[in-house]
Formats: C-alpha cells, structure tokens, sequence
C-alpha cells in the first residue's frame, strides 16, 4: 500500500469540549449593539429569544466549553469526519502541494450544519421550549435542524428565502420528511413578510427578510426560540469540532497545513475548521494563512464595509460589527445559495480586520469547475458553496506548482451537493450567470446602511 | 460514553480479496446456456462483451480472488465504510433486538455501485478498451461507473431506462458532471431500440429493453464493452467486500447477526453483504437467517419461477436460470426503480432454491415508513431500494419484542436517497401507488417465459 490518504480518529478522540478563540484574541470583540440605545446588548434582551446557555456562550470568552454528553452522543452518529489527503486531483493538477480537505458532507443531512444543529436542538429542549424557529437559505441548515429538532422532540418551523423554496423543492421535501414545517419568505405568517409581500408581492426573499420573520415569531410565541445557522459566535464555536477533529488528523498525517480554506456566506463552516488552528497560532506562534472564499456576487468581506449594521432587513434584531453590503443588498441568484447574506459574522469579519484571516472572491463558473474537477478525481459532488473553497484551494495549489514548492493546504469540504444537482445542469448547459456585481448597486445598498451612531464604541 | 454504536475498520483491514461463495455451495450453480445451442456458454462467447479478466472471475470457483493494487487504491477513497448499530432505532420501536446497518450510501455516489464499477472499469481499462457501454435503472449503478470511468479514463455510456431518466433528471446530470454520456432507453442508436419504438413509440422501456440496447452496442464496437451492474456472478462477487469488513466489523461489536437483511433487484447488494456470512456458516456451520427483501410490485424471488430465462427483451444475450417474471414482464413505475427488473441473479435465485437464504415481498408506503422512521432516528434519508431492508429489518426486531427475545439483526444500508426525494414528496403527499400485482398480469408475462429447452441441462 502507498501513503495514507484517509485519517480517521478513533472515538474516543472526539473532542469533548468546543473552541473558543476569543479567549486568544489579540483584541477583543466588538460587541453587538440594541440599535434603539447604541449601547451594548445584555443578556436579559436576549432572553425572549434563545436558551441562557447559549447566550452565555455568545459572551464566553473561556478558552474551552464542554460539550454536554447528550450531544456528544449524538455527535457519534458520524463524527469525527474523515479528512483525505486528494492524491488524485494533486496528480491531475500535476502540483507538488499536499491537499487535504476535511469531510464535513459524511454528516446525516451531507453538511457540517448538524454541528450547530444538534448544539441548538439539544440547549433549546432543556431550556423547556417546545418550538424552534428559524431561517434557511439554500437549505442545508434547514434540513440539519429538522433533522436535530425530530431527534430532541421540537416542533421545527424554517422560513426558507421564497427564490431557494422554489429552486430546490427537494430540500425542502428533505425538511418534511424530517417532520419540520417549510415555509416561503416572505410569509403572510408575520407583520414582517405581510409588510415585504405589501411592497412587493412578487418579493422572492432575503435572508435578512426570512430573518425578520423568525425572529418576529420567536418573540411573540412563548413556546419557541429561535435557531441560528451562522452570525452569532455560538453557532461558530460548535463547529470547532472540525478543527478539533483536523488538528488531530493533521498530526498523524505528519504535516502543519500552510494554508487553510473555508468557503464562507455566514462564516460557521470556515470558523469551524480555522479557528483551532488559528489558536494554536496565536498561542504558540506555528504560522497558517487562513483564507475565506466568498462568491464575487455577494462579496461582504472583500467589498463590503466593515461598520455596524443590522443582520434582518426589518432592523428587528440588533446591530452588530461587521463587514456588510447593507441589510437591503439583494445578491442575485447564485447556486451557491448558502453564501447569499449581506453580512459577516463578526467575528470572522474582526479576524479579517486584525489581519488575523484573508478573503478571496471567485465568479461562479471557475467554481464549478474547480467542483467538478474535484468530483471527477474524489468522487463526492460537492456543494456550490464548498466549490469557493476548492476554487481557492486548486489556485493555490498550480500557484505552488509555478513556484516549484510543496506547501500544504487543508480545506473545509462543507457539503456534498446531491441537493444542488440543478446547479451542475445550469453550468452543464453553460447557463451559469457569472456577470460581476457591479459597484453602482453596491453604493446603493450601501446607502441604507444605518446612520445611527453607536454610543460608547469607538 | 455509552456502549459504541460505530465500528470503523483501520485502513489496513480493507479486504485484500472477493469472497467467492460458489467455493462453499453445497449443489453446483446451473450454467448460464445458449439460446440458440441450449449448451453451456463457453468464455469465447462471452470475450465480444467482457475482457477476459472478469470472465474467468464469473466461472470461477475458487473461494478468493485477489483484488488488485489500483482497485483497492481507489476502495480506500470510501471503505471501510461505517458499521454502526441504530440504537435510536431500537428505543424508538422499544425492542430488545440489536440492529446493526453497514453504510454503504458513505461512497463516493452514494450507494454500494462502486464497490463493482470501479472493478469494471479497471479490468476493462487494463483490456485495452476505451469505451464503457452499460444500463442503469434508478441511476445508482449509471453514475458509479461514470465515476469509475472518469478514475480509469473510459468514455462511459448509460443507455437509462426512460421512465427513469424522465423521473430522475438528477441522476442523469451527476452521470454527466463525471463525464458519461447518457441516453433514455429505447434509443434510435441501436437496431433493438429502434425496433422496440417501432412496435411502440412511447415506450417507457425497461431493464431489460436497455440490456438488449447496450449489448448490441458493446458486440458491434470493438472499442466498447459491456459494464453489468448486477445479476452475473463478478458484479455480486466483487461487493463481498462489503461482507468481509461486516464479518470483522461484527466481530469488533461483539456480535454474530442471527439474522441479515438487503433488498434484491439484480441481487448485488444483498450478496454482497450476505455471502461472507453464508460461507462462514457453510464452512462452520455458525447459522444466519439471510433474507432477500423485494418489491411486491416486481416479486421475482417470491411469485417468480425458476426457470430458463433471458436477461434482455430483445433475447440477445445468453439464458440463464433464475427467478423470473417473465423477461416481457414491465413492472409497475415504483420509485425503487433498482429493484425493477425481471429476473434475479441466478446465483442469489439458486441460493433461494437451495434454502440458504429467504425472501419477503413489501408494498411501498410500508417501505418508506420504515425509511423515514430510520431517517430521523439516524439521520441518512435511506434510498428507496433500502427502505426494503430497513422494512424487513423493523418487522424483524418488532418481532423480537412480541417474543422477548434479543436476537442480532444485520441489514444493509444501500444507498442514500438523496437523488430520490420526488419518492419521498409523493410518499408525503400520499400519491404512492400500492396496487398489488395481479395474477393475470404475472400469468401474462410466465406465458412469454421461452420455451426452448436446454439440451444437456435438466
């Protein structure tokens, strides 16, 4: 046999507790502001709407956070992933980089979104509610937290964006069969979709919109929280998982990656595989670039504008740090529907400013290519979304190739894309829309960003 | 942590060889015959459409067949796959049974097909062939040898039953991402397909119609030959891997299967799970209930004869005996569409025959209640085909519970069912057809049965 290609931990090296990189920042976080007084949110403002375990842990800066046993459990289901070393698409390319990637599509649902999923289900059950309440865009938070909801016995309502509900049918179809409720935003179900659909009955949705929606229904049902795939620090810490998981796989690989790549919309899944490492780089000084790879349509971290903003359109939420093209941009209707919100979590949108990350943007079709080369030599379809990654990932690569060095890459492959095959037949039939966005609607969305200035923060 | 729930082999435990069952039968398999000479063919007749290799793999008898370096190369992308018990499962139903599944829908297209095609085209490839030709129904088989062929460099074309290619227009962009071409069966590019669009031009065509199709194609071009997803005795040889990991998988648990469970169509799966358990018990006698669950819409092992049949409607191909309908017989369009197919393998049929496995029948809406109520204990939204197994597995250990007894149950997970959410959506809406099959109907297809008689063949 010829070198490993395939690390798999054992069980009982599954990690027990969850990252957190705030406690290594070099500089702290700003924290998230009640747009009707500019000061900082407390805890009792978040209250009506999440578990108070998980908002602490949104204010946690303690290095680590166990993971209670029951999501351990289920967290076995399939975890840890296995990471590859892709010999065959290194062969193709003909470069003397090592690529590895982390499989987060080996998860129930074919994503890394059961990370967050189980996490929220399980802390919103304790908490006693019966109802959890969320948003999805493409889908593939969607089906996690049905599918955790069904495990923990909640009664699960998603407010799918209306251009997605339509697209991808099936994945919705998946969300049912989970047992969930599936509804288009905008909805007649609140004051917010009726007010959107009232300026515009043929909206076909935002996630700022949907976001507006659960977050109107979380506050006013008393049996229900709401459930957040991305943008807070919480969902971002339980996928340090796949980190965790990966340093670990690295080290019996035998190497430190030079480089690592996320594709990001929110930024959960890059966070996830980056900030274990990122943390050992700021506590021990072992140097990785780490790169986010954001689609060219809805660029927030390469072309957006680091301030405060609010992350729903109805400005219901609070306001929150970080790079946006403004609550009202509506990115067009890329496949790669999970990276189609106009901000940043902050997080990620602080690491990028501190210098601590970088950020790339990729045209759509140079994706897919990138993905079906990938599919070609590794067999799993990935997600359009996970396509930015392996974009980033092959360049860097034929780049290692010119300069005649072997660095190592890991990338994140957040998800097979078995639910996005009417994006390949698009790019397949060439009728993927690839036209740059242009900076005349960008100025206009930035136009609307709030003019409230923020008390006490700089 | 609780008791273990998932068995994961080491790399270097991955099966070195295929376990060939015929080395341990009690009664020798009957021979595959010509029509037009009822003599048992000879490998020269068969060298047109197959390279030597598997050939002399479909007449062996010897107990192991060394799997080839590049072969098991590629099986370490995916395998060992996960053997894991369902222990949510088990609560749910509130049963004293074990319930183990092997995850074959972890491979790279998502179902068991590769274990086969990447052993196809390999052998194909090292024959000197450039072309791949081969039919598929649901599709599993269609895009695993794409994906083969891709690995192996072979121009791949899937002549696709039509019924299915217009249901699962999916499918047929996955084949085409990795590189196969695929055309809906019956096509004008063969003479048997022209034929079967005169007779009836809307034909919706059948397994055995595209059969006729592809081994015209693969006899006529000396640079194509014939991939067989199922029903000769290699493609079932060569999913034995999936048997020898569950043996040493088993083992790891601590427990030998009473009882093991797949869903038939061609019969691949099942054996391949099934066969290294059957020959431990031959050789040693350790017993196991294997039981093959089929369609009651396409009831070849439990309303079929056992006869001398064709493989192909166009009665190009050689005879052979097996559990037939009839090989005119056009089951119904359920959405298992790898378990339509008239005949089963004859060497799962003459296992039947001799008593060393069973077989059941279930109608659809019981299938996908079991798959759904498994979804959302386990997470993997199980494919249509599998649903069979997870049936009988179900009735199985509620058995148990009626009778207070523990016993082992082992099925197979054969795919996901990602490519097949129309299925699910008409489940859920209530629109899946469960009419039995009629006697006549059956009566009709056995009165095509052929009526040559087999000379020196009892």
């Amino acid at each position: 046999m010829s070198e490993a290609i395939k690390f798999i931990l054992p069980d009982d090296k599954l990690p027990k507790h969850w990252y957190n990189i705030r406690a290594d920042l070099p500089q702290p976080l700003p924290p998230v502001l009640n747009a009707a007084t500019g000061k900082p949110v407390g805890v009792e403002e978040l209250t009506p709407l999440f578990p108070l375990e998980l908002i602490q842990q949104e204010f946690s800066t303690e290095r680590h956070i166990e993971i209670p046993r029951p999501i351990l459990e289920v967290y076995r289901l399939w975890r840890p992933t296995p990471l590859r070393r892709a010999r065959s698409l290194e062969r193709l390319l003909g470069t003397p980089a090592r690529i590895f990637y982390k499989d987060e599509s080996a998860a129930p649902t074919g994503s890394f979104k059961p990370n967050e999923a189980v996490a929220e289900a399980f802390y919103i059950r304790e908490a006693g509610a019966k109802k959890l309440v969320t948003v999805t865009g493409a889908g593939q938070w969607g089906s996690a937290i049905a599918f955790a909801g069904a495990l923990f016995g909640l009664q699960v309502k998603v407010f799918m964006v209306r251009v997605s509900y339509e697209q991808k049918p099936y994945r919705r179809v998946l969300m049912e069969t989970y047992g969930a409720t599936c509804i288009p935003s905008p909805s007649k179900e609140t004051e917010a979709g009726r007010r959107t659909l009232a300026a515009d009955p043929t909206s076909s949705g935002s996630l700022a919109i949907a976001a507006s929606e659960a977050i109107e229904l979380a506050a006013t049902d008393p049996d229900a929280q709401l459930g957040m795939g991305s943008l807070l620090n919480y969902p971002l810490l339980h996928n340090t998982v796949i980190g965790l998981e990966a340093l670990e796989q690295m080290e019996m690989a035998g190497y430190w990656p030079d480089v690592i790549i996320g594709c990001v919309g929110g930024g959960s899944n890059f966070t996830g595989l980056a900030a274990p490492f990122l943390g050992k780089m700021l506590r021990e000084g072992q140097k990785v670039r780490a790169i986010a790879a954001e689609p060219a349509a809805c660029p927030s971290l390469t072309r957006g504008r680091y301030a405060y903003d609010f992350l729903d359109a109805a400005h219901m939420g609070p306001m929150a740090k970080m790079h946006t093209l403004g609550s009202s941009f509506m990115p067009s209707g890329i496949h790669a529907g999970g990276l189609r919100f106009h901000g940043m979590a902050p997080l990620v949108s602080h690491l990028k400013e501190i210098g601590i990350i970088e950020a790339v943007a990729f045209s759509q079709t140079g994706c897919f290519e990138a993905g079906i080369m990938f599919a070609r030599c590794e067999g799993i379809l990935p997600g359009p979304e996970s396509n930015h990654a392996i974009r980033a990932a092959i360049d860097e690569a034929l780049r290692c190739k010119q300069e005649g060095t072997a660095r190592t890459i890991l990338f994140n492959l957040s998800g097979h894309g078995n639910f996005d095959m009417q994006a390949y037949a698009d790019y397949l039939a060439g009728k993927v829309d690839d036209r740059e966005l242009d900076q005349k609607t960008l100025d206009a969305a930035f136009a609307n960003l709030p003019s409230v200035r923020p008390h006490n923060v700089k």
